[in-house]
């Protein structure tokens, strides 16, 4: 996209060009997400962030079958929304000594990446809808429901004892 | 906080690195609203911006209450997150021609910033009550409660007309 010039001219540019952002963002965590899990200690946490890792693979192929639906070339322009996300992650696990606090700091950054893409993903089925592809919105609503239910999973990890552990 | 150290001993250290990271969001929020709203052009929209921009004001003293009753110095820290978060919603709007498409993604980006927050809040009220500091969590759950409310008035106006307008 060119900085001077006016790329985005109707909805259907701009739902595209949120594929190619949230794609960059999908691969940009299909990296951090294996550094999360090494960093983790508890088990159930480590195991978490792996789990999530296979599902993120399989957002990356999903948003790739929405672009050949699309009619779309399969791209990915940066996104510093992740980067950031990403970059704040990596900059509080680096500054955390004790253990179980690392732990409760990385489900915190995990669900800063969660709730980006939640949005982004709300956004670009209730767009694909409004350009009449419902068949881009069920494959995008998928994904959707992992990414929610994932933070929900980090929530409840919280809550029942990383919380917990990390304060006492 | 020293790139080579380790700054955040235990849970307590947490907190407050995370209050130090939300207060600058919340202050690079309140000069980036003015902006969005001055974008918009669904009155509605740009009204709904100034709106939250007097709410964000407000967050920044609660957070400057909650430094005080926590005996912790008032402090902002680096946040890459919505610093990317805002460069991202900048560049975006900067590449849309149609007045409309403008409007819907406007939204988009002002919702991820909403869910960063709501995401912060949430971990900061958790880590609060675990600290026993209830009252420090009951001063932020209003904020987050707002933070809620912002982020459904945007899904409303977005489903009710933006998205409509924006597609047709």
């Amino acid at each position: 996209m060119g900085i001077f010039s006016k790329d985005i001219k109707n909805m259907n540019d701009l739902f595209v060009h949120q594929l190619q952002d949230i794609y960059y963002a999908e691969k940009q965590l299909v990296k951090a997400l294996p550094k999360m899990a090494e960093k983790a200690t508890d088990k159930q946490l480590k195991q978490g962030f792996l789990t999530h890792l296979e599902e993120t693979r399989t957002h990356v192929q999903r948003l790739e079958e929405v672009f050949r639906m699309h009619g779309a070339a399969v791209k990915a322009v940066d996104c510093p929304a992740i980067d950031g996300i990403i970059e704040e992650a990596d900059e509080v696990a680096g500054e955390v000594e004790d253990k179980s606090v690392l732990d409760a700091a990385l489900i915190n950054a995990a669900q800063a990446a969660e709730h980006y893409e939640i949005v982004r993903y709300g956004s670009l089925i209730a767009w694909a809808k409004q350009l009449g592809r419902n068949d881009c919105a069920g494959v995008l609503q998928k994904t959707l429901d992992e990414e929610k239910a994932a933070d929900r999973k980090l929530i409840m990890l919280a809550e029942s004892k990383i919380n917990l552990r990390a304060a006492s």
